[in-house]
């Protein structure tokens, strides 16, 4: 085991060394003492966030008014989706949007991918899940298989890892309608073979969509690449929208034409102002749209991208295994006497950006670091999550965190 | 028709008495001489909401970071929603929450009484609609019924009004199972009676959902005292929540037990960080939710329920009649000579916070309009829309900008 001082002395090297080093002023709170290790739930704001939340409503809301619309607003969720395709996800332009939250994306491509495999063939009843995915994938699944006459199959996953090819295999056939795959597991950090699942899936007729909420803004996504069908995104993590922030959706192009959702809303609608008689789908992504897109809650994500497209995508990668490979040696070094055990993958090809640590007393562990300032989350069972935000997070930070824990679950243990 | 001397004096007048005149100065925008006649569909955003906005990302949000959710952020979609409720609903507290956009919200709601009012009796399997309702409505109705095996029965209307008593009471039966009404008509500003045509549905057997987008905020809506079931509105219009910003959803308590809405998500269930192996929808209002509250995009919300609550939700609607009666007689004085009529109801008692005023030249005007920084909208066929939005605009500003169309209507006309 190393000794305090190796340790200093190493987080200080690397964070000397760290090509990204100088981000993480960018955000509110660099100078603060508080340790936080939840990136991976909220990210910290970047600092230029407030003036131009401030700026966007004297300048563009209130000086453009209604106009905005014309001038820029209608666009924005396809300009910030085909960023965020660009900068993370591998998609070629067109193929991204911004829209609603999470769930209710999931739940529209999801519809759609459904009701077009059924349609096409009545025996693809199946929607192939986790077990341990996150709920609001589970209860969607739920619901929708539900309401459709579709059946749900589970894959049984160990909490410690997530869906591998064996697994995905033994579940996939000809009555497979859609895939709903965690690309990094919210639970172990677990982070799936993008390019394997998908061939697998395809491989006996189904449709793929992706869960990318881990993974958009720290683990190199290949949509494109991959063959993928649709995925969807969250944009509060790593992206930094802040509270709440909506989601993103991508639908390959070779889709867009064929696949419709079931919120019909005018946003979707073929001319949008023609206000006409019956519903006809647009052309392309705005299909995958329904109401009156959230402006005001989209424009956050712009500084995040700025910073993003400055590093990108491999840097923060390479930062995020660091970032982690660090907090598992000082781990190693001081919890597992402790009794603590990994609940993450241990190889760094299979683990996004975040580590599960897992003790009996970790619940009581969490509400005693929140108290002293230091900032993971709990999640059932005994699992403290360790969020390593790549672009806000630094190697003494994250060593002050471990110490931290260390010191919480001696004192809960 | 009066003098042009005798407007301005009328104006001036009329500002001096208004008890809300000094709101206006609350307004981003007061100050200019842009006239903004588009309130109904944008409303300008208040000058406390920068600041707002820009604390609420360094204090909150980088300050809290995910602490939060727990501190207040949970709970805020019940709050603002029930500020809503009191203020301009005539809504109890525990029936109105914050949601997704009006278009999904609307979604979820119709959904959820169709399919159980289809459960109770498989003969209700009509959705009924205005023909001439807004184009997101009309295409939900449309896609719900092709969904869930319903049929839509289209209510013919009058374009410069909505529905009333006599349409509604000839196509509602024991076939009906949802009526969807707009309780102001977006084209003509009709104001239905909402009392009146609740009980028509009901001695049918229907439930009502009630669209109060162009209610919001400018129109006191009674859904308690008229025993509505269920209504979704949005907060971009009279309430200034910005480009975008969340609708709102109400429910009666009295079926929120009974109730279940199809997106099914963690937000909306009992638990919601147990992230239990099956979906249960929560008590309450909650059920009603999906995902992660649009947290940064509704904050905004809070600067107008400020002025609302002070000013009192009659207030604005006297001052609002006071608008559209000035606008109507300016209109009648210098536009009606000018071949412009009115396609709005003429008594007050029927219409809502603004006026539509008809010419085959409007679409050409309003692009002059605009050109000119007096900014109405344009709706087919014909119909230029003068929103009047009671808190931000003035007796004056309603004058100059009555005259400035009187202009452009003569140039293009």
């Amino acid at each position: 085991m190393p000794t305090d001082s190796a340790l200093d002395a190493e987080a200080t090297a690397l964070d000397a060394a760290d090509p990204l080093a100088a981000h993480r002023d960018a955000f509110v709170g660099a100078e603060s003492s508080l340790v936080y290790f939840d990136g991976n739930s909220l990210g910290r704001p970047p600092r230029a966030t407030a003036d131009r939340l401030a700026r966007f409503v004297t300048d563009e809301w209130g000086g453009r008014l209604i106009r905005g619309w014309d001038e820029a607003w209608m666009e924005l969720p396809f300009v910030i989706g085909d960023r965020i395709g660009a900068s993370t996800l591998g998609s070629a332009g067109g193929q991204t949007v911004i829209g609603d939250s999470t769930t209710v994306l999931l739940y529209k491509l999801l519809r759609a991918a459904l009701d077009a495999q059924m349609t096409a063939d009545a025996n693809r009843v199946e929607i192939v899940v986790g077990r341990d995915d996150f709920p609001t994938d589970r209860y969607l699944v739920e619901g929708i298989a539900a309401e459709r006459g579709a059946r749900v199959v589970w894959v049984e996953v160990d909490t410690a890892r997530g869906v591998d090819a064996d697994l995905l295999r033994a579940v996939v056939g000809p009555r497979t309608a859609v895939v709903l795959l965690s690309h990094v597991s919210y639970r172990s950090g677990f982070l799936a073979d993008g390019a394997g699942l998908t061939a697998i899936a395809h491989d006996a007729g189904a449709l793929v969509l992706w869960d990318l909420c881990h993974s958009a803004g720290s683990v190199p996504v290949e949509l494109d690449a991959w063959g993928a069908d649709l995925a969807v995104g969250c944009t509060y993590k790593y992206l930094n929208g802040g509270p709440g922030s909506p989601a993103f959706a991508y639908v390959a192009a070779r889709h867009q034409s064929t696949l419709t959702q079931p919120v019909q809303g005018w946003m979707g609608a073929a001319d949008v102002f023609s206000m006409g008689p019956l519903y006809r789908p647009a052309d392309g992504m705005r299909r995958f749209l329904s109401g009156t897109p959230p402006v005001l809650a989209m424009i956050a994500l712009q500084d995040t991208l700025d910073l993003l497209e400055q590093a990108g995508i491999a840097a923060v990668r390479a930062k995020s295994v660091a970032l982690t490979e660090f907090a598992l040696r000082v781990a190693d070094g001081i919890l597992s006497p402790l009794g603590v055990r990994l609940a993450s993958p241990r190889d760094p090809a299979e683990r996004g950006g975040h580590l599960t640590l897992s003790h009996p007393s970790m619940r009581a562990v969490t509400a005693r670091l929140w108290a002293d300032d230091v900032i993971p989350d709990y999640r059932d069972p005994h699992g403290l999550r360790i969020g390593l935000s790549p672009l806000s997070t630094s190697f003494a930070e994250t060593l002050a965190g471990m110490r931290a824990v260390a010191a919480a679950v001696a004192r809960e243990g």
